[in-house]
């Protein structure tokens, strides 16, 4: 019954984190975002990997519950091998994101945008082609809208300039609905659905995480139960869910960029030393050849 | 007499490089970039301090006689510290590009451009004012230029936009003289050239450290004596200068990225395990704390 951890490469995961809090409450959470090694999207497989373990590794010891792996990058590179090594539930965004996806359309084309890890991964693709045929999927790495979000230039003619560049061959092949594959890019939601044809669904994944992981907490009985008013006057009010901010690096802007993921100010936030965060990924890995 | 270390965040120090290999044909070189953990220009101090000491001491156990600090963020945070802490001569390029610009300016503002590290760091600054005073300075950060840079949009409507974005108050100040204080800007150098006035004079901090490097070489012995050509035939062929490659990741665009910052094809690149860079950072600190 310990907390829910969710991890991301950086700040984008906030955007998760501020979908889970809408659907879950009355749970406890721990975030932490690898900040001194974000981004992760640029970067190759066995890095991803690497580094997603030891982020998972940092949350297990914090005996958190659930692991929700926030990145979308991180959920396609590491995420069959994070559901091998914890003995928790670890749920990614990919899934359920293809999920909605495929709920949502209207037998058009389906477009997918994201990192260059996330889409040359192939995981949205392929999850999708089983289901709807390789014909109907349509993908494109977006690599300036994380810098974009992370700078804030949500409404800024550059933004603009950037979602009519990546995105035309999209609106071009007419698609019907369009996930948003990457923690930072509901930011640019309002950007993204001008340019995009009106009736254009756009899923966002944070949305389709939370109602997971709603569910797999119900069906394996993790629940915390909803917080009851206190009984009797001069009673101690029960405690309020906890929410805890991990950081390995506190960056320049942490401030402004953390509110506008999260949609409101981070009170307190702790720095933890990489070297802690590495030294528990080999904890785990050491483990796992042991075992 | 082995090879000069150079060190950067990741591919941007190639620029670096590029022009050392100009100044410096004769001599070996071997280049880290720490292309897990890039960017370092968002980052905080204290991260960037651990990063560059690891990065520095993984140059120095390949026997290097002399370290570059290519990456200005580095430079601002770390030279002190790993001038004291490697008993080779450690160069940055901030000091070479405050000279460059000093010797250059005809009187007007000077302005300097960088990472959101390197202008908060206030190093540029510091220096420049240090000689002309400080309501001669302008300084302005400059996030998208590396992932501008990095995504290869030298000559895009969104570089124009964002050099128009960032450099007008620059432009508006009259700077007679503009460092740029990072190693991607020089890829940016036509965009940002056509925006300021035909006057400005660009600094580039790639150039003004290749010229401290031979120095800092002639002056402590160090040069590498010139390649000889065979005296007699039949004789082997001298040994040409090395030139090795080591990267923390290969990112997925490492290819085109590294041809466009080095001016030509990097043929073959070596990964190192990022906990080999880590563990020769620890043995530095250790080694510091004992002595």
């Amino acid at each position: 019954m310990g907390p829910i951890g969710v991890f991301d490469s950086g700040m984008g995961g906030l955007t998760v984190l501020r979908a889970l809090l809408r659907r879950l409450p009355d749970e406890d959470f721990i975030y932490f975002g690898d900040t001194a090694r974000v981004p992760y999207g640029t970067k190759g497989a066995r890095t991803v990997r690497a580094f997603a373990r030891q982020d998972a590794a940092f949350l297990h010891a914090q005996g958190v519950k659930m692991i929700v792996v926030a990145c979308n990058t991180a959920s396609a590179f590491a995420l069959d091998e994070l559901q091998q090594e914890f003995p928790v539930p670890v749920l990614g965004v990919i899934e359920p994101g293809i999920e909605t996806a495929l709920a949502r359309t209207r037998g058009g084309p389906i477009g997918v945008i994201g990192t260059s890890g996330t889409i040359r991964s192939g995981k949205y693709q392929e999850g999708l082609a089983r289901v709807v045929g390789a014909a109907r999927v349509r993908a494109r790495e977006c690599p300036l809208f994380v810098p974009l979000a992370e700078e804030g230039l949500t409404e800024h003619p550059i933004t603009e300039m950037a979602v009519a560049e990546y995105l035309l061959p999209l609106r071009e092949a007419r698609v019907d609905t369009l996930i948003l594959g990457c923690t930072h890019y509901p930011l640019l939601k309002r950007a993204i659905s001008r340019f995009m044809e009106p009736e254009t669904a756009l899923v966002d994944s944070a949305e389709a995480l939370a109602g997971a992981a709603a569910r797999t907490l119900a069906e394996r009985g993790l629940v915390r139960p909803a917080v009851a008013p206190p009984v009797a006057a001069g009673e101690a009010a029960p405690a309020r869910p906890q929410l805890e901010f991990w950081l390995s690096d506190v960056p320049w802007k942490f401030a402004e960029a953390g509110a506008r993921f999260l949609g409101r100010p981070i009170e307190s936030v702790r720095q933890v030393n990489l070297d802690e965060v590495e030294q528990a990924g080999r904890l785990v890995r050491e483990q796992r050849r042991g075992a």
